[in-house]
């Protein structure tokens, strides 16, 4: 039997439902813990999953555990190229600024009086995001001075973090669009994430345009992409891996299966380039 | 005038080395502090340095301002893709192995268990070092397992650090030789840091090999690597931005005048292939 493992600290409903959808394929999917991994640079002896969903929020360290992964020959969902988009706020933004890809109004400040610039430049209210995904460096919503000076204080002391990104918040967090894109498709368009703000199902049509080229810039892939509809069009906020879609499970689409299908198709594909070999 | 953008905090005496170097060719070099620098990323009315060095240590933020700076089509030494690899000690790493350039044994764990278990695989003394350069996320010696599982336990707590370098330490401190690049040109090789261990000029001949190797796969530019000589052979242990110089410029060479002639030649090589255009 086949097995590609998931790459993620426990079980969630969502990973269940992973093997679930594994299962009636033929494969099957064990909780692969990436804090248990080990892996040596100069030697290739030890075992490594040789196909791996990645099913924990993209960072730079994930990145680093797609890149070594996949280069000792494995198959990992998403790409490495992909989650260092993911993981890389500033990368990901100057990528969708090549394409043409509308994004909101971005600065970056690369210290404390340029990050007080930045805000009073782009106008309240704004985001300051980390450069990179941080665990530890939340995304913060800034809407006065007062606020601005406190928070760049209390981020440059909890992470001796100096460089910024200074983001204006071009509508308010209800307006928020979710692409959820898997391989090529655009599989949904939500809106509300649950809880006090219901999940709503939207029509895919009018975000299609933008979910094509969004792939063509990130790649096939899993992940869910954040933008809103203004009066001059959409406009891409930001992007994460997919981790969680037990919600869309239960209005009925089929992600697991979905995504099931997606990795098995990597992985043939990547065979094929190989020139067949198992 | 022609004018070039130190990279700096402060002046320290290198800075002003610098100036005295790049004032006797024509060239006006001033101190440009990064903290002061916002980008905005959809605009490109803000004035920009177009000649720029980078005289602080390569990490992820100066990785991200070299990069935004050549995008505007600045001249930035060292060039973005070297800064990158000197600033992320993974990458790094593999791409020595790749290019065949002997490497201490290094283990990427992604989590406490795993660090310890690499530290027990490559045996004692190693380093702790993360993934990229972080100033807050200091070089750890582990001599013994329970300074490890105190380290490993403190680095956790400090950064939310999970992912670590394991690194066989290959030879005692005082065994480090320092290869100093300039351009392409392997200026100096040193023993010892200055202070308790005082800085001996060694002959450069036996690690020229070494020297034009890492060049190809670093690029050209500022920089010091350290490596030491085993029985074996040399081994490269890292390597960073050359920001300290003055003791070596105490011993006579002309460190600053070649770092100005290397900035010079650049600007000129970038022109050329625009075009010509000034």
């Amino acid at each position: 039997m086949k097995t590609v493992a998931l790459l993620a600290e426990r079980l969630r409903v969502e990973e269940r439902l992973l093997q679930q959808a594994f299962a009636a394929v033929g494969w099957e999917a064990q909780l692969c813990d990436p804090n248990d991994l080990a892996i040596p640079l100069q030697e290739t002896a030890e075992p490594l999953p040789s196909v791996s969903l990645d099913r924990e929020r993209a960072t730079s360290e994930s990145t680093a555990l797609a890149a070594l992964l996949a280069a000792r020959g494995g198959t990992v969902v998403n790409r490495p190229a992909t989650t260092r988009l993911l993981a890389d706020r500033l990368a990901f933004l100057r990528h969708l600024i090549v394409a043409g890809i509308p994004t909101p109004p971005t600065v970056v400040a690369f210290g404390e009086a340029a990050t007080l610039r930045a805000i009073a430049s782009l106008g309240y209210p704004v985001y300051l995001k980390s450069l990179v995904v941080d665990p530890t460096m939340p995304v913060a919503y800034v809407e006065d001075p007062d606020a601005a000076e406190a928070l760049v204080e209390h981020r440059r002391v909890l992470g001796d973090e100096r460089a910024v990104l200074v983001q204006k918040a071009v509508a308010e967090p209800e307006a928020l669009r979710r692409l959820v894109v898997v391989g090529t498709e655009l599989l949904a368009v939500i809106r509300g994430r649950g809880g006090e703000q219901p999940l709503v199902l939207e029509d895919r049509d009018r975000w299609q345009t933008l979910a094509m080229a969004l792939v063509s810039r990130l790649g096939s892939g899993v992940y869910a992409v954040d933008a809103v509809d203004t009066e001059r069009g959409p406009i891409v906020v930001s992007a994460e891996n997919l981790v969680h879609f037990r919600e869309l499970a239960e209005h009925g689409l089929p992600v697991a299966e979905r995504i099931a299908a997606f990795v098995i198709e990597q992985v043939h594909e990547e065979q094929a380039e190989r020139g067949g070999t198992a």
